[in-house]
């Protein structure tokens, strides 16, 4: 056991390096990266989709998907026009900063304005692994119960947001919005919460305008340090 | 890389050791033993509430509980008056034989007719791990979306059974009932399907006759084990 821990404490100090080195690449060409977290069948690429009609064409995005099998979510994205990449992890729980490397060979990602990075379905595994990302972005869908916050609380506390979904379904379950607010709130007292529905867009505009925010404070923060 | 793969497999295959020593245990003592793997808020806790409430006095029954943090389900459980174990797994995403053998010290769990194993709420890391069970079992709630089997054919080809839950939310979801039966068929042809809601009760009844007559057909296997 002990020798699993020391080798799993390496595994993640190489992946600081290679994170480091993707965040550099990332501030260089000011793009913006949300490395997305959540149990499968969430709803990320709903949202995503959601979120990539509402920013609409003004910004260049792109997406990394990160699956154990099938190009599926990769084929949604690129249905709508944008470069995704998918990374098949095989049986591997979740993406690492040097898959991320690997993806970004892809010309068809780079350069753009903002990468989303679709991680593995899974609230546990993908929680120590830096891409290099600005923000990790936990998702909670509203059918996953309310205590979803209490029982994974290593990435609820370490998720800059957390974005609520299907809130449409809100009237046919026992989910106790408030009780998820205060909740996230005791874990990560600076965190935003969105909460959203791709299927009625509510809560996607607000969602949008927080990330082209943090994409031109981003830039903003780019142009002060090259003219000091 | 290659040393973790050395390491892990090396980790699988001293379960695998444990897994048979429990698995024999479990044999002698007649107890059937279901290890229950799903994505976090798939309903496993509020499936087993309905199945021991169905299950009724007519057998014994104990739960082992996986989780992150908290003591939540387990406290669901011994709210029906059963006894439940609950393991803390820290930050691993899935049990091993070891942690059952240690739960099995508890010594309200033991003897039982029908043990049940709630996994960590994970499709992925549970699956290679052995622990001693009869028959592993996915749930798959209808909010998670059809395409998981797909997604996770790991988990689906391999779990005996797979019991879909939250079916009452179907009305109000883009969910095909038949694609998925036909998915797990091809991922598993000889794997049965059960189709459940906690919340009317729907299908929770032929769910209950199909581990009563696994008890017995184990309990009966057992016993001209005995004469022979």
């Amino acid at each position: 056991m002990k020798k699993v821990v020391t080798v799993k404490k390496k595994a993640l100090a190489a992946n600081e390096e290679h994170a480091a080195t993707l965040r550099t690449g990332f501030v260089s060409s000011g793009t913006l990266v949300l490395n997305l977290i959540s149990s499968p069948g969430s709803g990320k690429t709903t949202l995503l989709e959601a979120t990539i009609g509402e920013l609409g064409k003004q910004v260049r995005t792109a997406v990394i998907e990160g699956d154990v099998e099938t190009e599926r979510d990769a084929d949604r994205i690129r249905a709508l026009g944008v470069p995704a990449h998918q990374i098949l992890t095989g049986g591997a729980c979740h993406l690492d900063a040097r898959m991320i490397s690997d993806a970004l060979a892809d010309t068809q990602l780079m350069p753009t304005d903002i990468l989303f990075i679709e991680n593995v379905g899974n609230l546990i595994c993908p929680t120590g692994y830096d891409l290099g990302e600005d923000l990790k972005i936990a998702v909670l869908s509203t059918t996953e119960g309310d205590d979803k916050p209490f029982k994974y609380p290593a990435i609820f506390s370490r998720a800059e947001v957390t974005v609520v979904t299907k809130i449409d379904l809100l009237p046919h379950l026992d989910f106790d919005l408030e009780a998820v607010r205060e909740h996230l709130a005791t874990l990560n007292p600076s965190g935003r919460v969105f909460v959203t529905s791709s299927q009625t867009m509510e809560g996607i505009k607000d969602w949008c305008s927080f990330i082209t925010d943090q994409l031109n404070h981003k830039r903003q923060n780019l142009s002060s340090t090259s003219t000091d």
